[in-house]
């Protein structure tokens, strides 16, 4: 429903992540006897959960003979309690996997539960919530994912899929136009191209060039992002704005009602608290 | 000087990270001119620095003509506005590698600064503080340097670098001195065995067995862990005793001053917010 | 000039197709005493050079210590006889390294030559030579490059990369409309959306869809060609327009000639035959 | 039946190829809803088929729910229309899957066609077709499979499996045969030893070298080649005779009808059009 | 039951040993008719298995459909003769297996075979047998749990999960003192420290401090180490008392008798003889 | 001089090596203060050298500042005490490559030492010692190396580049002239066909088939192989002629003086004891 990566695309990562928290072997599991066992994750919290495939694909590589149970879906709010799911089978395989499995499903849930708070936060204006590329090294494909989960719209996954001149990038060209024309002669056919801009000179400047797709308003002040605003419906473009620079959530609301079209948020990735969730014998 | 880990170990991860970053190609930067270029990452908040090391190799991966000049030292306490590293070069190289390389600057600052707020906070009282297993998967290494760069102790890096039987492994042995005396069978001779205690009975219990080297106070208050040590005094016992569970700043101080030697804190690895840096033209 | 792209990206393949070539050991050249040599890579036929960077990796993994001259660039028209590169050092190195780099030489210049056919066939018209996804597995990133050295542009590199409805995507929809808005609500915010018709129905319809950035003409005739530009200009539609399907050499000015924007052609990258060289000693 | 590689072999860079093509994600697929759907890859030309072992891994990677039919087998000749597979299930994982499917089922059965086109060219004249190792960087394997469905013969696959003295190695031995002293002495026994030669004075030489087991006639006239097995025969020797450079297809019988065992054609893997195939929902 | 590794950790290693051995296709095998075929692989000498999960995995890898039967278990003793797998299935797939599944179970059967030995030679003493770093490279997870199967106990795995202070170290630090301080503050909490010494005085040195956990007695004799093992009891300490350094068969009684805890014994992993087997046609 | 692989074959392999030594960190080095060093590898014992290029490789991959001397050369006969390498450089660097490098020299040297033996137990017969597949898996190309540098000759390397049919294969196929027939058919033109028989009707056999190259004599006494030889002069065949099985150091003269040209030693790779050296500070 989010559109979960294939699982192709994360799988290798999972078998990295479960080495490297294995090391060589986990001597403590190995010192008790095996036998069945079921367990439950559950919420300790409430959080906006994001990465049940995640998890399943961890049980699965642990120990295809588990039986996995996902109790709610990905995108679900859970208030404190809540199981996320419930895994039976041998107890050394689940505590094999316990540490990996929350540790995935924590952090990404951290990421949707935060971006729910940001799109609740201007419910009903129009804006919508963009992530960054500020994600966790080695993580990009699942947080983007997990931004999608907690109702966020993605901006560009990688410096592939989108032109987004900056401050540099302008100077280096010698100004919007000549960078613009560059971009749209050097970049695929099918990516849009988005120019930063710190002055309503240069957005002023960007509605006259065809090639620019939208403009993102680089730390502005809530003033300054209702003119920008207003300078669009009267020059008749259908550029879209966002805005970026400090956006908490305290700031949001008053941001999106300026009337542009997105809100970049990079702390969604970079410094959203784990979601509160254990394992539990049932 | 914190024993950052040997570039083997993470520049393959490195190489991943900035793929992972540029999809197919950077279409932007290729799109304006190349030139010289100095730049300088600066602090933008009260931080500890850490991933100097890490941030060099990024730049070197990218390209190995740019000169890099790291300023400060990993575990420096930066004020607003110092320069953390200036790197000389490629305007288009330097693009290329910011992304990254302020990601895991700001990330691994980020885990060394709350470290240093625990650290600082149980200042004087002898307790030292732990990180856990809740780290970034994938970032293990780094991270737990990361920890050691804002003052704190490695607690075990994986299952395979020591025993520490929790509640289920106690469950499924039946009993404490069941579990220990299997830990101590099938461990390799050089790790020690650390046992989870939920009361004052189980910890009674780990004094009278000889090969329990260490005891994690789970979740317990500050007057119950009082007793813990004092009861340790009594035995004559040299255990290490951590406490473990619910350790924010505030009650740090007091969970220190009860006389534990260990305070082990997730938050270190799974939700310390990164910390604020940027890349300016110098 | 092209922006090729970054060694990191194709180092590794690069490494996996020396030891492809090598199996275990060169018994033939091992059996031979090594010497200093000199060796030119010759162009044999008219072809536009694509592929140098990847040539000179391809002699720097084997062999750091050769000294490598490359003669002309990437995108250069040569005359047969004309030299490629030409190296000097250890005669064991150029020979285990010979045959790799000749083949990706040959590869990506036939690429070259193919493209460059292409677009001296439309010259003049405004119409330009795009490519498609019916690349070489594992050469996708080096073909595209090539692409671009004959002076065509890129059509998108991944699916992640661009959206292209196609009948498929269509028919599972339920409609242009409804394909469309889905794209638009499912696709990052800096991807355009294009659209395959078979129909000058379909292409009125996509007129009408503001969301709409480019459609592609499926297999249509010249005449139909030609028709749709002329609805595409009493539209007062920006849409781009794509021809694709069967587009042959003999075929391509007539097609330039009607005013698309663009002809896709797959043989660019699924057909061109190698460009011929060979490696002489000097 | 032709000696398919294992898959093991090849099933990394299938999952290497996936990942390639879908970059990030594939926003077109997941923006339509999911649904059953029947599709079949039809020939659109006629051509000698390879690589079907190699589609159906590609399928079971992209989803193994998928039901797939092999309808006619690798070395069949197929008629313009005609079935390749088919396939029932996920219509997101059929479209996920199909262009690198196509990619790699065009690429091998345009090697194999072209093959079988030497092989009708030479019938009954008891020459048989050889490959070289002028292949796809990263799929030497499933061309030399290609070839061997097109009923062509492979040549070595890597340096490691024959030793073949060239006009350079010969050079830097001394002469042929020091070359040939060099290479029995450095070659596993199993290997067997060919020489290169240009004149019909190295050819009476290589006559008298015991271990000698073929010679490889280079760009030599058919005149020329008749008078080598000529010689061959009056000299009685069993030395296998091959025929290289330049040979089209116009010219393939006459040389065959010379008497040489072998013509390599470097053609079939470097320059062979990719045969014409569709996805067509069924 | 010895707590094999997780095959995780192993399996990649398998595919690459399977792709190593077969190089680019098993011509041999690919050259006869494919058929049913029973075979089992034999002991042909007195032996202590070790490695049948991973000569399993080895089959499974080259063909999933393959029936095997696990005869003994790993740790058991086998007279020559003694069945130890039997598999079920398509002969190709069996003889491309063979090799790789016998190496693998050969060579980890030939340590558990050569510990044992040295097990029993010490059987009733009290000491255990310890192995060392001194692995194969590539196959130390392996190598490890063939030790435990022969009866055998793990010296630390790692570098990282142990601390051994080695003379070389103690002279970098200036005195065992500072170099055990300088550990215990480095090395994680749940890691031991031991001491390597060559002389009484140096251990005596090593009773005075606390955090020392155990003394290797580097190349001692007997006499000297019976003088050791009385000074540790006349310390009242804990401390373990590890011998090493040509400990041979012969020697072994003689040194466990001593008094030691452990003997490590490098000859374990380093040079233990294949144990013989072979596959059998049943 | 012995044809050391390219680095490029084993480089991934090394740095493999010594991460799987270190673990996560070498705590032990960590903890004491880094000084220059020097350090000698030295002989403990008569052997032959095989792995100097492997040896400083490793080093070179932990700390390219290391300057590394090598004193004798890859196939020179040591005498106890002999230097085998000196290493200048970072105290920490040189502890941390200790191990890896000297558990490749020492198992590389045991296989070029005990292949010296029988080189030399068979010295002035003719007969030439060949080694097997039984190798250490991850570890075939360096051994195949080792054995070179103890005089000996390689069998095929993998099974890709040789046929050797056995009494499998001659089973399957239905007799040994079908089993050969089909091997020509089937494998590459550059590869030679070795027949495995246990009788001498079967060896006469293989004197009347053009394709046999070359004949195994599987576990055939001293006097059957003597027949054997003089079979091979009766019928003026050039076919080579293998003795395998049960070829210890004591027998391998009396086989060598039959007359056969070949004894292969599975023993060579499996069952080597290492060589011993050490680490001597200088």
């Amino acid at each position: 429903m989010f559109n979960a990566p294939h699982p192709l695309t994360y799988l290798d990562a999972i078998h990295a992540f479960l080495k490297e928290d294995w090391g060589t072997q986990d001597w403590t599991t190995l010192s008790v006897p095996d036998r069945p066992m079921t367990a439950t994750v559950v919420a300790k919290a409430d959080l906006v959960l994001a990465g049940l495939p995640m998890a399943a694909e961890v049980l699965r590589a642990v120990d295809p003979a588990l039986e996995v149970h996902l109790l709610p879906r990905d995108g679900d709010h859970l208030a404190p309690g809540r199981g996320v799911l419930r895994v039976v089978g041998s107890c050394r395989s689940i505590l094999m996997a316990e540490r990996v499995m929350l540790n995935l499903l924590q952090r990404l849930s951290g990421t949707a539960t935060l971006t729910r708070a940001f799109v609740d936060a201007v419910a009903g204006t129009g804006a919508r919530i963009l992530d960054t590329r500020k994600t966790t090294p080695g993580l990009k494909l699942l947080e983007k994912y997990a931004v999608r989960c907690g109702g966020g719209v993605n901006h560009r996954l990688t410096l592939g899929d989108g032109v987004l001149l900056k401050e540099n990038h302008i100077a280096a060209a010698g100004g919007i136009p000549e960078a613009v024309a560059g971009a749209r002669r050097t970049a695929p056919n099918l990516l849009r191209i988005e120019v930063e801009v710190e002055t309503l000179e240069q957005l002023a400047q960007c509605f006259t060039l065809a090639d620019v797709d939208g403009v993102l308003l680089d730390n502005m002040g809530v003033e300054m992002m209702r003119e920008a605003v207003a300078m669009r419906q009267a020059a008749g473009s259908r550029i879209f704005l966002e805005a970026s620079g400090n956006l908490t959530l305290d700031r949001a609301r008053a941001v999106a009602e300026t009337g542009v079209d997105f809100l970049s948020v990079g702390a969604l990735t970079h410094s959203a608290p784990a979601a509160d969730m254990s394992l539990r014998l049932s």
